[in-house]
């Protein structure tokens, strides 16, 4: 890279002067040596050598890192190119070259859980969150520092376990870990691996309404002759002898749509599914001890686009079982990826999970209160209860902060509530993709601060006009 | 970084050191400022401005770039850390903490397809194939850039086509495209797109004996009512009357194990595996126009690790079905990877793809010039025959040098060749795995350049001793 010298001749250099060029010198000649260069600390200067192969790289980062697109959109490394720029990609509502332009109509999207809310802490952590791969990073299929050439990293499960100890929501001492592709392809795997292999009659599938409508597309989709989707946990109970028929039951905890807690009805082969239980939207009243739990990146961190989720699993068969699901399935999870969660993973314990976790419940909280503050003046909709519960992270009683709001429209003639809503230019997930009454309503909470804004605003606007008043807002 | 300034002799000499003085103030307090350093182009002095965020992580690649472990071994970011030091991952047959200690009686391991023979190519390569990824990149599910919110990157596409045209291995022009967790995931959801779904009986899926193991496994494990495995095409053409039977044809070429270029026996519905149809395995004779193809990264750039497919599809209601299921498997590919691959590919097509072809050729004809010398010298065991084809990419006849040797024991008596080779201290996949007799094995090429020549050391020594010569390597 940059070699360079500067000459001075003369005789009347002051000391300070010397000094400096002394440093720029030694800074100028860089390669394989080193330069004295202002490092992460402030106000002390450190030694770093000089980077090479990687500046290209971290350059281009950071010129696409300095498009504003002015705060509503985003450039990425791999944004479309247009006449050789980067072409900014606005949020919705939100147009023009630079996303400047505003929509006035536009509707509210609260439709996918989107994790976007978690965005500016990474934006703020930045230089502990980046990573850097090389072209050559883990060519392999397997990692070399496993014995058993797993293609899992067990740096990555280290920070696993410690981040479960630091927040005392999950046991995983003497527990195995399997990765996936995000929880889907862990809750596809479980099924698999819970289910009775070989037996006449294939196991049967349930939850309890309102459910995640990802078991029951998994199931159908799949049409395996080992298991079958058989809907409402309650209802099958009613229906069937339950202790003489094989079954396994989905415990979503906190529950999506509706945020609740909740526990197996059948106190059988059960699998939690643990994807909201971070204390930014519940207490952690005490650490989860199932036999199988799954956890997904993308409502820890923030980063459903990484795709990345582990299950935490007592028996040592159901572990083998789900280990050979992901192999046949796809040979392992990206060894990129498992990189760039292991640096979040890092950042993620930091001042013992503290940082991450604080920030996320501000903003979760901040967002509820701003939501039950408008929904406190309507009698038309109304939304879930929430009850405290002792939270042994923060080590104080909270109101749990769901990541969705489960909205239900009250008068007896909307029974249609997405309808309603999306009339006052709000959209949100019907009641019936959970199997519930579409008198219900899913509007996601944590999608980006433009999003809930414009949420908000559209929320308001329909409460006024309940109310009479025709507000211009 | 290094910065640079030069200049100034004699009279202007105080202006300069003014100059000096406030570049490296600038430099120094770094930020939003800049300075000049020298670019990419040599010679030739350019602005960029200086790094913020992403030095550290840049710094941090370097640091584990330059352990060299002896040339034996490889240090990552993700790396084991013991007593606050990374540790060398040595390869088979290497050890110590630098990874200089050969273990002399060691096995030569030419079991798996890890395609690590192009790693030097990346190394060499460092500069335009590093990626610096931001804590906060693409945390969303799908991509904003696509109308439709895809979760397939659009830039990843472009490239992949243009690869494929400068190639003229595939016609990509009116194809549909889908992005798979490597090819693995692919030929399952081919499986699931092609068969019969809600028909009365299951459709029969075959494939061609020596065939890839991974398709009767899928079928087997995810035990669909929708299709089963019926083992060899030719076997089960002669047993049933395929004219009025729902059938499934996999075709794999190159073929792995054998390398040879196949086409379909039955010409119905078919999934081409095209894993290894490159110009660096294969002369290319013309673009492949099938309904359904699927290529992946690990064999086209050697990133196994990396876990990225993709599928070239006709029909557009067999490509729903398949994008159906990689939603309903796992929500789409990693977004961190895409971005990977995009800068690879990017590599790729540079030079119209003569760079990256040309070094993975050399190296695949290199080593089948040793390996044939080798095996010319026996009687004992023999490998596949190749003729040579007119290669279009590079406008020659040639040879091809498939990824695998695929070695017969010729001895009567010796029908578990990889006992035999076992006994050689050689570690191959015996024929039986890809439902061939077990005279024959298959014995990977593709692996680090210390697991080949230890690998040509171990067949020299086994052919030495048939020929009566003990000789000592």
């Amino acid at each position: 890279m940059g070699k360079t010298m500067k000459y001075c001749y003369g005789i009347c250099l002051l000391s300070s002067i010397v000094i400096n060029i002394l440093f720029s010198i030694n800074l100028y000649l860089g390669g394989g040596g080193g330069a004295l260069q202002r490092g992460e600390k402030k106000h002390e200067i450190v030694y770093r050598p000089s980077l090479t192969w990687s500046e290209k790289a971290a350059a281009d980062a950071e010129a696409v890192a300095a498009f504003s697109c002015s705060g509503h959109g985003r450039a990425y490394l791999d944004s479309l190119i247009s006449d050789g720029h980067t072409v900014c990609e606005c949020y919705t509502c939100y147009g023009g070259i630079d996303c400047s332009e505003f929509s006035p109509g536009c509707s509210a999207d609260a439709d996918s859980g989107d994790p976007i809310f978690l965005e500016p802490f990474w934006m703020q952590n930045a230089e502990d969150s980046a990573i850097v791969v090389s072209g050559w990073h883990r060519m392999s299929y397997s990692y070399a520092d496993y014995t058993s050439m797993s293609t899992m990293s067990s740096e990555v499960e280290k920070y696993i376990r410690k981040l479960h100890s630091i927040v005392g929501n999950a046991i995983t001492e003497d527990r195995y870990l399997v990765f996936g592709i995000g929880s889907s392809q862990l809750l596809s795997a479980a099924v698999y691996a819970l289910s009775s292999q070989n037996s006449s009659s294939p196991s049967n599938v349930v939850a309890t309404i309102p459910y995640y409508p990802m078991y029951e597309a998994q199931t159908l989709f799949f049409n395996s002759e080992d298991f079958e989707f058989e809907g409402d946990t309650t209802s099958w109970k009613l229906n069937n002898a339950t202790d003489k028929m094989d079954v396994i039951e989905f415990v979503t905890s906190p529950n999506n749509p509706d945020g609740e807690l909740k526990t197996s009805v059948l106190g059988g082969k059960t699998i939690y599914d643990h994807a909201y239980f971070w204390p930014h939207f519940t207490p952690i009243p005490a650490p989860s001890d199932h036999d199988f739990m799954i956890f997904t990146l993308s409502k820890l961190t923030g980063h459903a686009g990484a795709r990345f989720g582990w299950a935490v699993i007592k028996d040592k068969d159901v572990y083998e079982k789900v280990s050979r699901y992901i192999t046949v399935a796809d040979l392992g999870i990206s060894k990129d990826t498992q990189l760039r969660v292991l640096k979040l993973l890092k950042v993620a314990v930091e001042s013992d999970g503290k940082q991450l976790f604080k920030f996320a419940y501000d903003k979760m909280r901040e967002r509820w209160d701003r939501l039950t503050s408008v929904f406190s003046k309507s009698t038309r909709f109304s939304i879930q209860k929430r009850d405290p519960l002792h939270c042994n992270f923060f080590n104080e009683t909270r109101l749990p902060s769901p990541a969705y709001a489960w909205v239900k429209c009250e008068r007896e003639e909307e029974d249609d509530c997405r309808a309603v809503l999306k009339a006052g230019k709000i959209i949100g997930r019907s009641g019936s993709t959970y199997k519930a009454k579409d008198r219900y309503v899913r509007l996601s909470l944590i999608k980006s601060q433009d999003d809930f804004d414009l949420l908000m605003l559209r929320l308001t606007e329909l409460v006024s006009l309940e109310n009479g008043n025709i507000e211009s807002i």
